[in-house]
């Protein structure tokens, strides 16, 4: 019963090697055109460009008189009142010497270039429409109060890049542009494998030495939140050739295979047996939680082999999967990455980077949940925030600086 | 052609009325049992309590040898080898004067009391089951990485609160401790209606002094990443009889109605006139954008009438409903609120409470995208943090702190 030895690596040249595996299922076949609400959450696959400016055309920024500039150039000029301009109107030319009751929204009619409040006119009210009425108003200078034609954006100008995250905002100004339809990747298809003889479904009476698997929940709902087309296959037992044969079953219809569990340095460890007249590397990873890692492709399908523990694979997707699919699709969006302040002092192996969960406070500060155990899944539902500790760090004090993600 | 006197109110004072508002939508009929996966995203509505210990049983942290800590205390002590202990077994005694090569996760036998890594045997690798053989041992406390019986939660803790936002994490735990369900509370159906005689929708012709809606877009994608049930009327033009005919069509089908446009003080606001002989009042919270604001219930159901710039929509979504919503029934998720320093100096009406755009870089600081105009909805689309700036401040200079919802 000999221990492997395997090759280690940090963080980021990992990190590299998954997108490298990746990279390759960006072809334009994976591209389609859905309706905006159906993009939700996915990720842009193409640039667009603003076919029309925004605003369209200048319009009031306030309820008030559109008038010219220099017809109030003294201050305290009367005006006589003309038709009032609602909101979606073409009005007509303003004649010099007049002033249009204008809606906020309201198009600037032609020959205005400014809008007096209607809070600084006096009388500070509209007369109705076809009563003869005069309005007085102080000066204002031209493009008072207005919205320029394209000041948001202007016609042909770039809109939103390729690998942009498709969320409220960014559909609402696909929206306001007047498109209907917008180029996405189609959803990875994800085959996912949890392995285990100690593992037993949720449900299920639990013998000894048995866990729940909660590593199919928490990697699944992970990938479904991140747009990820899941199958699962059920729990593999530690049979090699049980788990080898379900791969192979299941391998043509996924875009990648992701498997938890088997694949450290010990005496039993199925996904390794399974894999190894494939082609996937089993190395060490400069982290912890989720140090152990397997990366190749089996009968040609990319494979992730994650650790077994779920922190371990919960952190194995947030550090690897998600921020590369985020970098190659578009999708996921990244974390929010922010700075705090630890709420109090921490312990790390110096050789490696580590991922401690926390939450973080409104007053800036993070505190830790649980200790650095990769089993801890009690304490990783009650927190909100990774705590990042680089390689090279071996303690830091309360007080001291460092990078949350928020989760 | 009059201009309506309001009422105005806090951000606060707001907050609290929607939340007024909607408490009594949360009612024990709408609460529902899903099974895990489709209640990602939603809010727990009962207390969970754990029905099992975690970790069910003591088990090793690492590949190692399980040891009586006694017979080692001396140090570099020579034990008897006997069977492994693979994961998911349920082990026999461990004789004193012995050690069981143990994997990580693996049940602690009976006996045993500490596991010594296998980087620190000699020899430092497993014997062949079988095998005869001895190993060389240091000495290791009680308790030296095993992972004790409930130590991440005991059975009969409370492991999730209600009202509990049901991420991977929180499905991960339920799933460790063996559920397959849970209870939560059935999704509000919002009926979504956007006003105004300017607006179009995305996809028609463009005619002079229209724009395209984005509110639909915006709010209904906020709606559905908020787990909401959204049903969409179409655009009301500004005939308040129109609107009146298609909500009194709508509402018997609705929890909640959200209008957008036509709750200011102008002289063409069709969504007051509609509501006129409803409970609805309107009035100006001291916000900026988003200051005119409808509430109250449209034969009997309650109402949001949101204004009718983009930014102003998404804003009132941001600081009202989606709030209120995350507190009564647990989803969706709080913004991460964060502290960020100004990376450019800004001004706010001193007694407003200013909300702006804009993108947290990971160094810290947040920069301002677009200026306050609520009709930037390009500017919108390219920000990632909302900026909070309290009511009571007219200005605040580069490197200012302030707090900002990452979006």
């Amino acid at each position: 019963m000999h221990r492997t030895q395997t090759r280690s690596v940090s963080v980021e040249a990992h990190r590299e090697s998954v997108r490298r595996l990746l990279a390759p299922l960006r072809t334009p076949d994976r591209i389609e055109r859905l309706p905006l609400l159906a993009a939700l959450g996915q990720g842009l696959a193409a640039d667009v460009v603003a076919p029309v400016d925004l605003p369209p055309f200048a319009n009031s920024q306030m309820d008030g008189f559109a008038i010219r500039s220099v017809d109030v150039a003294g201050g305290g000029t009367e005006l006589r009142v003309v038709a009032p301009i609602p909101a979606g109107a073409a009005p007509d030319n303003l004649a010099p010497g007049t002033a249009a009751p204008i809606m906020t929204g309201a198009m600037m009619p032609p020959g205005a270039d400014a809008v007096v409040p209607i809070e600084q006119a006096v009388p500070d009210s509209f007369p109705y429409p076809g009563e003869l009425a005069t309005v007085t108003l102080p000066s204002a200078p031209t493009g008072n109060f207005v919205r320029a034609a394209g000041s948001d954006i202007r016609a042909g100008e770039p809109a939103l890049a390729v690998g942009t995250f498709l969320g409220p905002g960014q559909l609402g100004l696909l929206a306001a542009l007047g498109l209907t339809e917008v180029a996405v990747y189609r959803a990875l298809r994800i085959l996912l494998v949890t392995t285990g003889d100690e593992v037993v479904e949720p449900g299920s009476p639990l013998g000894p030495g048995k866990i729940y698997d909660s590593n199919a929940t928490l990697l699944e709902s992970s990938m479904r939140q991140a747009g990820l087309d899941v199958t699962r296959t059920g729990i593999s037992t530690d049979r090699p050739e049980e788990l080898a044969g379900l791969l192979r079953r299941h391998a043509p219809d996924a875009d990648l295979i992701v498997t938890t569990g088997g694949v450290s340095k010990g005496a039993y460890e199925v996904v390794r047996q399974a894999m190894e007249s494939q082609d996937v590397e089993f190395l060490g990873v400069a982290m912890q939680p989720g140090g152990p890692q397997g990366i190749g492709t089996f009968d040609g399908v990319p494979v992730l082999g994650f650790p077994g523990n779920p922190v371990s694979c919960l952190i194995s997707f947030e550090m690897f999967l998600r921020p590369v699919l985020g970098e190659l699709f578009g999708s996921p969006a990244p974390r929010p990455a922010v700075r705090a302040r630890l709420a109090e002092a921490l312990t790390s192996p110096r050789g490696k980077h580590q991922v401690r969960r926390g939450t973080l406070e409104p007053n800036g500060t993070v505190r830790l949940e649980g200790g650095a155990g990769s089993h801890l899944v009690s304490a990783l539902a009650h927190s909100n925030a990774l705590i990042h500790v680089p390689e090279g760090i071996a303690a830091l004090a309360e007080g001291a600086e460092v990078e949350v993600w928020m989760l």
